[in-house]
Order: structure tokens, then C-alpha cells, then sequence
């Protein structure tokens, strides 16, 4: 398909995206997250917040005709389509600490935080810098009482959410490392800037 | 009470919290949020983080036996003891933004963001490092939809939570200035340091 970037399994990219550009994530084989980070491309310590974007959204299940709003209570991002609507803007992109802790069997792997940190390091942003992600595909349920579980995805081969940019932004964009959250396996993501 | 501080109305104050210290936050009157943040005293990049704790934690309610972790998946802060069990860590401080948007017909206040920026300022932290806060007392449902409201606390006058430090913190704590999140009215918080 023209113009559309491959994220190799368990890797990760950092771009800019101009203001009125849309960005195209599209799970090319079905349930692979790719975790998601904005930032102010003029100010890079404005950044992406769920907080903000859960109390001006109203809702922590985000889909078409949401914003994603930054710390500065700025709209950064709108979701203008998405044929899925299960995403995750609660946890943090999984790291080697993720891997010890939930995975203590499995190798170290830097996770999507080492692919960011990687990433966004070019555009002088730094570790400490990387919030919570907004995490494409990834199926987090809430139990009444609060519980959380990482299920597998409900994203199939095809899937795609587009986000049109209100602010120039540097965009931090993954193929999620982590076993549960993408069902087992590691496959690759893809990305077309329009 | 002896070792008692008062947090007054729409407030807020900063200070230093030692590795084994406890904090004993006190809602003296009833159905009154107080907004919590924690900052690794030697190194104030190191900040609370809602995501790492939702994903350490397994839970988005947090109570007594759960540790609020860092940005660097390290535990800071452990609630050790806790007589209301509903608090919310999705929302972030209340700030200008959040009284335009959600009050236009009352008077704008600098809210919860305005009061922490303030009050941290004199230990070096600007109000972009500013993250989404542990609101104690806040009660923020979350339908099986994903939808968020804010209900008026389930504290009564007395009713705390203690959290022990597990590194040298600076907190910033405050008495909720938003309408929605304290039932209407605006009320001290009380806190003691042993």
C-alpha cells in the first residue's frame, strides 16, 4: 500500500505530524498493540495526558470523535476513525521492570519504553518524559471493583484508527513487546501519514 | 490534635516526606477531596505515575495495602491504612481550564493545578511536571461503558489514610477547590506528619 510504514515486532518509531495531518495505525495481522505518544513539537514538555483526557472526555473508552488532550489541557490529537474501539489510555508502556515483574520466566526485554526512549531520544526527549501511552488495540477491562486484566486484543487483520492532529506534534508510535497484551505473539504494525 | 496542620479551603501546601515517614491525610469535615502528588526528593523527575501503579497494582481502586509507584517503577508512597476505600487516580488536578469547561457560569478559580504549582514551585518543580494526582476521597465511578462521573465523596468527618514514604518524597497536597468533586461546598483538609 502506498506510503505505509512497517514497525517491525517489538520496535518502535518516533515522527513529526503537522498540524491538520492524519495518522493511520492499522494492525496489519490482527491483535498487536501499538502504544502511542504526543508531544508539542514547538514545546516538548507539553505532552499527552490521560488525565486530561479522561475528565474533558468523560469516559476512559475512547473511539471515534474523542480528543486526546495534552498536560496543558490542549486538544492534541482527534480520533476522526477507528473500527475497533477497544483501546487502553491506562497503563504505561511495558519496560524491562514490566518484564521482571509479570514475566519473571521470559527474558528481559526493554519493552515499548526502550523503543520509545530510543526513538524519541533524536528529538531531545527524554525517559522521564514518557507518559502514560495511549495504547492502540489494547484491551485493558475494568471489573466493577476496580480490577484489571490485560485480555488479548479484539483487533483482526485490516484494523485501523486514524487521529487527525490539531497541534504539530512529534508522535512516539510502537509494535507492543509485551506477551499478554498482544495475545502471545509479537507481529509488526503499520502507519500511513496523509 | 497535636502535629496537626490545616490545609485551608481551595488550598494547598508542598513539603518534604522521609523514607518511614507517614502521612495522615484527614478529611475533618466530610465529603472534601484532597489532590496528592509525590516527587522523589533527589531527583524531582522522578514523579507519580497512575499508569505504572494501574499496572503494578492490577486495580484502578486503591486502598490500604496497595503502593503508589513512580514513573521509574519504583514504590514511593504505601497505604497502610485507609477508612474509606474509594479514591480516584484517573483525573487530573482541577485548573482554569477545568472551571471554563465544566463551569462557565461560576467564577473562574486556579483550582487544584494552580494551588500544587504554587506550592511546589519553592522545591524547583514547574507545573508542566505536574501529573495526573492520587485524588483522596474523589469518587469517580466508572460504568461497564467507560463512562466517568464525579459523585460527591463517601468520607465522613474523621475519616483518613495514612501512607508511609518508601524514599524521600516532596508531596504536594491540597483541599479540592471544584464544585462536582467535594458535593458542592469547599472544606479544609487536616494532615499530620510521625
Amino acid at each position: 500500500m502506498n506510503g505505509v510504514h512497517e514497525i517491525a515486532p517489538r520496535s518502535g518509531v518516533a515522527f513529526p505530524l503537522a498540524a491538520g495531518e492524519t495518522l493511520t495505525v492499522i494492525d496489519p495481522m490482527g491483535m498487536q498493540v501499538a502504544d502511542l505518544v504526543a508531544y508539542n513539537a514547538d514545546d516538548r514538555r507539553e505532552v499527552i495526558s490521560n488525565g486530561r483526557t479522561f475528565d474533558y472526555e468523560e469516559t476512559i473508552r475512547l473511539s471515534k470523535g474523542h480528543r486526546l488532550w495534552s498536560n496543558r489541557s490542549r486538544i492534541m490529537l482527534e480520533i476522526i476513525d477507528d473500527t475497533v474501539g477497544r483501546h487502553d489510555f491506562l497503563l504505561t508502556p511495558c519496560s524491562t521492570d514490566t518484564f521482571r515483574i509479570f514475566y519473571p520466566d521470559k527474558p528481559v526485554h526493554r519493552g515499548c519504553f526502550g523503543n520509545l526512549a530510543e526513538a524519541l531520544e533524536p528529538f531531545g526527549i527524554g525517559p522521564d518524559a514518557i507518559p502514560t501511552a495511549f495504547n492502540l488495540f489494547m484491551n485493558v477491562p475494568v471489573r466493577e471493583d476496580g480490577a484489571l486484566s490485560v485480555d488479548p486484543p479484539i483487533s483482526r487483520a485490516g484494523d485501523m484508527v486514524v487521529l487527525e492532529a490539531r497541534m504539530d506534534c512529534i508522535i512516539g508510535l510502537t509494535a507492543c513487546s509485551a506477551y499478554a497484551s498482544n495475545g502471545g505473539s509479537f507481529k509488526p504494525i503499520h502507519y500511513r501519514i496523509d
